[in-house]
Protein backbone atom coordinates (compact mmCIF):
# COMPACT_ATOMS: atom_id res chain seq x y z
CA UNK A 1 0.00 0.00 0.00
CA UNK A 2 1.83 3.15 -0.95
CA UNK A 3 1.98 6.33 1.28
CA UNK A 4 -1.16 8.84 0.64
CA UNK A 5 -2.38 11.75 3.12
CA UNK A 6 -5.12 11.27 4.57
CA UNK A 7 -7.96 14.06 4.75
CA UNK A 8 -8.50 15.50 8.67
CA UNK A 9 -12.27 14.28 7.46
CA UNK A 10 -11.55 10.81 6.16
CA UNK A 11 -9.51 10.54 9.88
CA UNK A 12 -12.58 11.83 11.63
CA UNK A 13 -15.08 9.01 9.54
CA UNK A 14 -12.58 6.15 10.17
CA UNK A 15 -12.23 6.74 13.76
CA UNK A 16 -16.17 6.48 13.76
CA UNK A 17 -15.86 3.28 12.18
CA UNK A 18 -13.00 1.94 14.32
CA UNK A 19 -15.52 2.92 17.33
CA UNK A 20 -18.43 0.36 15.78
CA UNK A 21 -16.23 -2.40 14.92
CA UNK A 22 -15.11 -2.62 18.28
CA UNK A 23 -18.56 -2.41 19.16
CA UNK A 24 -20.00 -4.82 17.22
CA UNK A 25 -16.39 -6.63 18.37
CA UNK A 26 -17.33 -6.91 21.67
CA UNK A 27 -21.21 -7.89 20.71
CA UNK A 28 -19.32 -11.31 19.23
CA UNK A 29 -20.06 -10.42 15.63
CA UNK A 30 -17.29 -11.59 12.61
CA UNK A 31 -18.94 -9.72 9.81
CA UNK A 32 -21.14 -6.35 8.79
CA UNK A 33 -21.79 -5.03 5.77
CA UNK A 34 -22.05 -1.92 4.58
CA UNK A 35 -25.50 -1.08 4.83
CA UNK A 36 -25.51 -1.71 8.48
CA UNK A 37 -21.91 -0.12 9.55
CA UNK A 38 -22.80 3.15 7.42
CA UNK A 39 -26.19 2.71 9.35
CA UNK A 40 -24.28 2.69 12.91
CA UNK A 41 -22.12 5.64 11.55
CA UNK A 42 -24.44 7.73 10.00
CA UNK A 43 -22.88 7.68 6.91
CA UNK A 44 -23.96 7.00 3.71
CA UNK A 45 -23.30 3.33 1.91
CA UNK A 46 -21.72 4.92 -0.67
CA UNK A 47 -19.06 6.78 0.89
CA UNK A 48 -18.51 4.17 3.31
CA UNK A 49 -17.56 2.08 0.82
CA UNK A 50 -15.04 4.80 -0.94
CA UNK A 51 -13.40 5.27 2.45
CA UNK A 52 -12.51 1.70 2.88
CA UNK A 53 -11.72 1.08 -0.77
CA UNK A 54 -9.08 3.63 -1.05
CA UNK A 55 -7.30 1.74 1.42
CA UNK A 56 -7.46 -1.34 -0.15
CA UNK A 57 -9.69 -4.53 -0.46
CA UNK A 58 -11.27 -5.20 2.75
CA UNK A 59 -14.12 -7.22 1.72
CA UNK A 60 -16.17 -8.63 -1.75
CA UNK A 61 -19.70 -7.05 -2.33
CA UNK A 62 -22.00 -9.11 -1.14
CA UNK A 63 -19.89 -10.75 1.92
CA UNK A 64 -19.54 -8.21 4.33
CA UNK A 65 -16.68 -6.71 5.95
CA UNK A 66 -14.38 -9.25 8.68
CA UNK A 67 -14.42 -7.40 11.68
CA UNK A 68 -11.39 -7.79 13.08
CA UNK A 69 -9.73 -7.74 9.57
CA UNK A 70 -11.20 -4.16 8.95
CA UNK A 71 -10.85 -2.95 12.62
CA UNK A 72 -6.96 -4.01 12.54
CA UNK A 73 -6.59 -2.06 9.04
CA UNK A 74 -8.21 1.01 10.24
CA UNK A 75 -5.87 0.59 13.40
CA UNK A 76 -2.74 0.32 10.91
CA UNK A 77 -4.02 3.34 8.87
CA UNK A 78 -4.06 5.72 12.24
CA UNK A 79 -1.69 4.01 13.70
CA UNK A 80 -2.96 3.24 17.26
CA UNK A 81 -1.20 -0.10 16.85
CA UNK A 82 1.60 1.52 18.57
CA UNK A 83 0.86 3.27 21.74
CA UNK A 84 0.88 6.99 22.31
CA UNK A 85 1.50 9.08 25.75
CA UNK A 86 0.06 11.90 26.50
CA UNK A 87 -0.05 14.48 29.08
CA UNK A 88 -1.99 17.66 30.14
CA UNK A 89 -1.60 20.74 31.36
CA UNK A 90 -3.78 22.35 33.45
CA UNK A 91 -5.99 20.39 36.46
CA UNK A 92 -9.30 22.29 36.34
CA UNK A 93 -12.77 20.63 35.26
CA UNK A 94 -11.75 19.97 31.43
CA UNK A 95 -8.42 18.87 32.55
CA UNK A 96 -9.86 16.27 35.07
CA UNK A 97 -12.53 15.28 32.32
CA UNK A 98 -10.17 14.73 29.73
CA UNK A 99 -8.03 12.78 32.72
CA UNK A 100 -10.98 10.37 33.55
CA UNK A 101 -11.85 10.13 29.84
CA UNK A 102 -12.19 6.37 29.78
CA UNK A 103 -12.41 5.97 25.62
CA UNK A 104 -8.78 7.44 25.16
CA UNK A 105 -6.96 4.43 26.63
CA UNK A 106 -9.04 1.91 24.66
CA UNK A 107 -7.46 3.75 21.32
CA UNK A 108 -4.05 2.94 22.76
CA UNK A 109 -3.52 6.76 24.03
CA UNK A 110 -1.94 6.33 27.70
CA UNK A 111 -2.22 9.51 30.32
CA UNK A 112 0.98 10.08 32.02
CA UNK A 113 1.36 13.25 33.55
CA UNK A 114 -1.11 15.87 34.55
CA UNK A 115 0.43 19.58 35.50
CA UNK A 116 -1.07 22.47 37.25
CA UNK A 117 0.70 25.51 38.10
CA UNK A 118 -1.57 26.18 41.00
CA UNK A 119 0.79 24.14 44.24
CA UNK A 120 -2.64 23.60 45.92
CA UNK A 121 -3.59 21.02 43.70
CA UNK A 122 0.31 19.76 43.22
CA UNK A 123 0.32 16.19 44.64
CA UNK A 124 -3.15 15.35 44.64
CA UNK A 125 -4.35 12.81 43.01
CA UNK A 126 -6.68 12.42 39.73
CA UNK A 127 -6.73 8.65 38.97
CA UNK A 128 -3.76 6.94 39.75
CA UNK A 129 -1.64 10.23 38.54
CA UNK A 130 -0.46 12.85 41.28
CA UNK A 131 -0.71 16.42 40.00
CA UNK A 132 2.77 17.58 39.15
CA UNK A 133 3.83 21.30 39.51
CA UNK A 134 3.66 23.24 36.39
CA UNK A 135 7.58 23.91 36.93
CA UNK A 136 9.12 20.15 36.53
CA UNK A 137 7.55 20.45 33.12
CA UNK A 138 10.51 21.08 30.97
CA UNK A 139 12.54 18.40 32.32
CA UNK A 140 9.70 15.94 32.31
CA UNK A 141 9.41 16.51 28.64
CA UNK A 142 13.82 16.17 28.15
CA UNK A 143 13.29 12.68 30.21
CA UNK A 144 9.80 11.13 28.92
CA UNK A 145 8.87 10.36 25.04
CA UNK A 146 5.05 12.25 25.22
CA UNK A 147 3.40 12.38 21.78
CA UNK A 148 0.64 14.95 22.48
CA UNK A 149 0.31 17.42 24.87
CA UNK A 150 -3.19 18.30 26.04
CA UNK A 151 -3.40 22.21 26.80
CA UNK A 152 -6.37 22.74 29.30
CA UNK A 153 -5.38 25.90 31.48
CA UNK A 154 -7.29 29.41 31.24
CA UNK A 155 -6.34 31.65 28.40
CA UNK A 156 -4.32 33.77 30.45
CA UNK A 157 -1.62 30.54 30.66
CA UNK A 158 -2.40 29.19 27.69
CA UNK A 159 0.40 30.67 24.96
CA UNK A 160 3.26 30.61 27.69
CA UNK A 161 2.45 26.48 27.69
CA UNK A 162 2.01 26.32 23.87
CA UNK A 163 5.77 28.00 23.46
CA UNK A 164 7.30 26.07 25.90
CA UNK A 165 5.38 23.04 23.84
CA UNK A 166 6.42 23.90 20.62
CA UNK A 167 9.92 24.64 21.75
CA UNK A 168 10.34 20.76 23.00
CA UNK A 169 8.84 19.98 19.89
CA UNK A 170 5.77 18.03 21.52
CA UNK A 171 4.32 16.93 18.01
CA UNK A 172 0.74 16.71 18.93
CA UNK A 173 -0.81 19.47 20.80
CA UNK A 174 -4.54 19.80 21.53
CA UNK A 175 -5.73 22.73 23.04
CA UNK A 176 -8.65 23.80 24.66
CA UNK A 177 -7.75 27.38 25.75
CA UNK A 178 -10.33 29.63 23.95
CA UNK A 179 -7.31 31.19 21.10
CA UNK A 180 -5.90 30.09 18.59
CA UNK A 181 -2.62 28.66 17.95
CA UNK A 182 -0.94 27.57 14.52
CA UNK A 183 0.91 24.57 14.17
CA UNK A 184 4.98 24.49 13.50
CA UNK A 185 6.92 22.81 11.45
CA UNK A 186 6.97 19.96 14.30
CA UNK A 187 4.43 20.49 16.19
CA UNK A 188 0.83 20.07 14.64
CA UNK A 189 -1.98 22.45 16.81
CA UNK A 190 -6.08 21.58 17.25
CA UNK A 191 -7.39 24.07 18.44
CA UNK A 192 -11.01 22.90 20.10
CA UNK A 193 -13.81 25.94 20.25
CA UNK A 194 -16.04 23.93 22.45
CA UNK A 195 -18.47 27.31 22.26
CA UNK A 196 -18.29 26.71 18.26
CA UNK A 197 -20.76 23.80 18.44
CA UNK A 198 -23.15 25.74 20.87
CA UNK A 199 -23.01 28.35 18.27
CA UNK A 200 -23.83 25.46 15.85
CA UNK A 201 -26.63 24.74 17.47
CA UNK A 202 -28.01 27.74 18.45
CA UNK A 203 -27.99 28.82 14.22
CA UNK A 204 -30.05 25.71 13.02
CA UNK A 205 -32.28 26.48 16.60
CA UNK A 206 -33.65 29.52 15.14
CA UNK A 207 -34.03 27.80 11.63
CA UNK A 208 -35.72 25.35 12.96
CA UNK A 209 -38.43 27.47 14.83
CA UNK B 1 -30.30 41.03 4.52
CA UNK B 2 -32.40 38.42 2.75
CA UNK B 3 -31.87 34.55 4.79
CA UNK B 4 -29.61 32.54 3.27
CA UNK B 5 -28.14 28.87 4.63
CA UNK B 6 -24.79 29.56 5.82
CA UNK B 7 -22.13 26.48 6.46
CA UNK B 8 -21.31 24.90 9.58
CA UNK B 9 -17.87 25.59 8.34
CA UNK B 10 -18.46 29.65 7.99
CA UNK B 11 -20.44 29.38 11.46
CA UNK B 12 -17.60 28.14 13.12
CA UNK B 13 -15.41 30.63 11.50
CA UNK B 14 -17.75 33.52 12.56
CA UNK B 15 -17.50 32.19 16.13
CA UNK B 16 -14.15 32.78 16.08
CA UNK B 17 -13.88 36.08 14.76
CA UNK B 18 -16.64 36.59 17.68
CA UNK B 19 -14.27 35.44 20.11
CA UNK B 20 -11.71 37.91 19.03
CA UNK B 21 -13.93 40.82 18.65
CA UNK B 22 -14.54 40.02 22.26
CA UNK B 23 -11.40 40.26 23.56
CA UNK B 24 -9.91 43.33 21.44
CA UNK B 25 -13.44 45.00 22.73
CA UNK B 26 -12.31 44.10 26.23
CA UNK B 27 -8.82 45.73 25.54
CA UNK B 28 -10.56 49.07 24.99
CA UNK B 29 -10.05 48.45 21.15
CA UNK B 30 -12.53 50.03 18.69
CA UNK B 31 -10.91 49.34 15.42
CA UNK B 32 -9.76 46.16 13.70
CA UNK B 33 -8.10 45.49 10.25
CA UNK B 34 -8.89 42.31 8.66
CA UNK B 35 -4.94 41.56 8.59
CA UNK B 36 -4.82 41.77 12.15
CA UNK B 37 -8.24 39.41 12.81
CA UNK B 38 -7.18 36.66 10.42
CA UNK B 39 -4.24 36.47 11.85
CA UNK B 40 -5.81 36.33 15.64
CA UNK B 41 -8.44 33.60 13.56
CA UNK B 42 -5.43 32.14 11.99
CA UNK B 43 -7.90 32.37 8.85
CA UNK B 44 -6.11 34.15 5.49
CA UNK B 45 -7.24 37.48 5.09
CA UNK B 46 -8.94 36.57 1.94
CA UNK B 47 -11.21 34.41 3.46
CA UNK B 48 -12.01 36.53 6.33
CA UNK B 49 -12.95 39.50 3.84
CA UNK B 50 -15.34 36.69 1.71
CA UNK B 51 -17.07 35.60 5.29
CA UNK B 52 -17.68 39.25 6.04
CA UNK B 53 -18.79 40.94 3.13
CA UNK B 54 -21.48 37.81 2.47
CA UNK B 55 -23.66 39.48 5.03
CA UNK B 56 -23.13 43.12 4.47
CA UNK B 57 -21.23 45.89 4.38
CA UNK B 58 -18.67 45.93 7.78
CA UNK B 59 -16.66 48.09 7.10
CA UNK B 60 -14.63 49.90 4.02
CA UNK B 61 -10.69 48.59 2.95
CA UNK B 62 -8.24 50.61 4.53
CA UNK B 63 -10.49 51.98 7.24
CA UNK B 64 -10.68 48.68 9.35
CA UNK B 65 -13.84 47.15 10.93
CA UNK B 66 -15.97 48.95 13.95
CA UNK B 67 -15.21 46.22 16.09
CA UNK B 68 -18.88 46.82 18.32
CA UNK B 69 -20.82 47.08 15.11
CA UNK B 70 -19.24 43.76 13.73
CA UNK B 71 -19.93 42.14 16.60
CA UNK B 72 -23.22 43.11 16.96
CA UNK B 73 -23.77 42.05 13.68
CA UNK B 74 -21.97 38.47 13.70
CA UNK B 75 -24.11 37.78 17.18
CA UNK B 76 -27.41 38.59 14.88
CA UNK B 77 -26.22 36.41 12.41
CA UNK B 78 -25.43 33.79 14.38
CA UNK B 79 -28.52 34.55 16.90
CA UNK B 80 -26.90 35.03 19.92
CA UNK B 81 -28.10 38.49 20.77
CA UNK B 82 -31.12 36.48 22.27
CA UNK B 83 -30.36 34.53 25.68
CA UNK B 84 -30.90 30.45 24.93
CA UNK B 85 -31.15 28.36 27.97
CA UNK B 86 -29.18 24.67 27.96
CA UNK B 87 -29.50 21.48 29.98
CA UNK B 88 -26.56 18.78 30.38
CA UNK B 89 -27.91 15.14 31.44
CA UNK B 90 -25.61 12.94 33.42
CA UNK B 91 -23.20 15.09 35.89
CA UNK B 92 -20.20 12.70 35.64
CA UNK B 93 -16.32 14.74 34.44
CA UNK B 94 -18.00 15.65 30.92
CA UNK B 95 -21.26 16.83 32.45
CA UNK B 96 -18.96 18.78 35.53
CA UNK B 97 -16.90 20.47 33.04
CA UNK B 98 -19.70 21.92 30.65
CA UNK B 99 -21.38 23.09 33.77
CA UNK B 100 -18.50 24.88 34.77
CA UNK B 101 -17.55 26.61 31.09
CA UNK B 102 -17.72 29.99 31.97
CA UNK B 103 -17.62 30.77 27.81
CA UNK B 104 -20.79 29.34 27.24
CA UNK B 105 -22.24 32.27 29.96
CA UNK B 106 -20.67 34.82 27.99
CA UNK B 107 -22.64 33.94 24.82
CA UNK B 108 -25.45 34.26 25.84
CA UNK B 109 -26.29 30.47 26.78
CA UNK B 110 -27.63 29.79 30.33
CA UNK B 111 -27.59 27.05 32.17
CA UNK B 112 -30.98 26.24 33.81
CA UNK B 113 -30.64 22.20 35.05
CA UNK B 114 -28.38 19.18 35.41
CA UNK B 115 -30.05 15.82 35.54
CA UNK B 116 -28.62 12.20 36.39
CA UNK B 117 -30.17 9.36 37.24
CA UNK B 118 -27.55 8.67 40.21
CA UNK B 119 -29.49 9.23 43.20
CA UNK B 120 -26.39 9.13 45.43
CA UNK B 121 -25.45 12.69 43.31
CA UNK B 122 -29.29 14.03 42.93
CA UNK B 123 -29.80 17.33 45.10
CA UNK B 124 -25.37 17.84 45.13
CA UNK B 125 -24.48 21.50 43.60
CA UNK B 126 -22.64 22.02 40.54
CA UNK B 127 -22.16 26.15 41.10
CA UNK B 128 -25.41 27.53 41.98
CA UNK B 129 -27.69 24.49 40.57
CA UNK B 130 -28.88 21.35 42.10
CA UNK B 131 -28.79 18.28 40.32
CA UNK B 132 -32.08 16.86 39.68
CA UNK B 133 -33.08 13.32 38.95
CA UNK B 134 -33.61 12.03 36.03
CA UNK B 135 -37.03 11.25 36.37
CA UNK B 136 -37.96 14.88 36.23
CA UNK B 137 -36.67 15.57 32.71
CA UNK B 138 -39.88 14.96 30.95
CA UNK B 139 -42.25 17.53 33.65
CA UNK B 140 -39.40 19.65 33.07
CA UNK B 141 -39.23 19.88 29.63
CA UNK B 142 -42.72 20.13 29.76
CA UNK B 143 -42.84 23.35 31.88
CA UNK B 144 -39.87 25.08 30.54
CA UNK B 145 -38.27 26.57 27.24
CA UNK B 146 -35.18 25.01 26.56
CA UNK B 147 -33.33 25.42 23.34
CA UNK B 148 -30.67 23.20 23.57
CA UNK B 149 -29.73 19.92 25.81
CA UNK B 150 -26.45 17.87 26.10
CA UNK B 151 -26.44 14.47 26.45
CA UNK B 152 -23.57 13.82 28.59
CA UNK B 153 -24.15 10.12 29.94
CA UNK B 154 -22.38 7.14 29.58
CA UNK B 155 -22.57 5.00 26.22
CA UNK B 156 -25.40 2.49 27.54
CA UNK B 157 -27.93 5.34 28.98
CA UNK B 158 -27.58 7.97 25.50
CA UNK B 159 -30.15 6.51 23.45
CA UNK B 160 -33.46 6.40 26.05
CA UNK B 161 -32.11 9.76 27.02
CA UNK B 162 -32.05 10.87 22.84
CA UNK B 163 -35.15 10.00 22.07
CA UNK B 164 -36.79 11.25 25.39
CA UNK B 165 -35.06 14.83 24.08
CA UNK B 166 -36.46 14.48 20.47
CA UNK B 167 -39.79 13.05 21.38
CA UNK B 168 -39.79 16.52 23.39
CA UNK B 169 -38.37 18.31 20.49
CA UNK B 170 -36.20 19.80 22.15
CA UNK B 171 -34.23 21.18 19.11
CA UNK B 172 -30.42 21.37 19.61
CA UNK B 173 -28.81 18.15 21.16
CA UNK B 174 -25.36 17.94 21.75
CA UNK B 175 -24.23 14.38 22.19
CA UNK B 176 -20.96 13.68 24.07
CA UNK B 177 -21.98 10.29 24.82
CA UNK B 178 -19.88 7.87 22.19
CA UNK B 179 -22.52 6.83 19.77
CA UNK B 180 -23.81 8.48 17.11
CA UNK B 181 -27.61 10.01 16.79
CA UNK B 182 -29.24 11.01 13.99
CA UNK B 183 -31.10 14.38 13.98
CA UNK B 184 -34.90 14.41 13.36
CA UNK B 185 -37.12 16.88 11.67
CA UNK B 186 -37.15 18.96 14.62
CA UNK B 187 -33.77 18.33 16.63
CA UNK B 188 -30.62 19.11 14.81
CA UNK B 189 -27.80 16.70 16.75
CA UNK B 190 -24.52 17.03 16.98
CA UNK B 191 -22.51 14.56 17.84
CA UNK B 192 -19.40 15.04 19.66
CA UNK B 193 -16.20 12.31 18.99
CA UNK B 194 -13.59 13.62 21.80
CA UNK B 195 -11.34 10.60 20.48
CA UNK B 196 -11.59 11.67 16.96
CA UNK B 197 -9.03 14.57 17.86
CA UNK B 198 -7.19 12.17 19.80
CA UNK B 199 -6.65 10.29 16.85
CA UNK B 200 -6.48 13.22 13.88
CA UNK B 201 -3.32 14.11 16.09
CA UNK B 202 -1.82 10.71 16.29
CA UNK B 203 -2.00 10.36 12.54
CA UNK B 204 0.13 13.96 11.83
CA UNK B 205 2.05 12.58 14.80
CA UNK B 206 3.43 9.97 12.92
CA UNK B 207 4.03 12.03 9.60
CA UNK B 208 5.74 14.64 11.39
CA UNK B 209 8.44 12.17 12.84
Amino acid sequence: MEEKTISNKTIERLSIYLRYLTYLQIEGKEKVDSKELSKLALVSPCLLRKDLSYFGEFGRSGYGYNIIHLKNAIEKILQTDSSKNFIIIGAGNIGKALANYVYFDKLNFHLKAIFDNNLKKVGKKIGNLNIRSYSELETYLDKNNIHIAIIATPKESAREVYLKLTEKIVQGIWNFAPVDFPSTKHSYVINEHLSKNMLVLSYHNNKMS
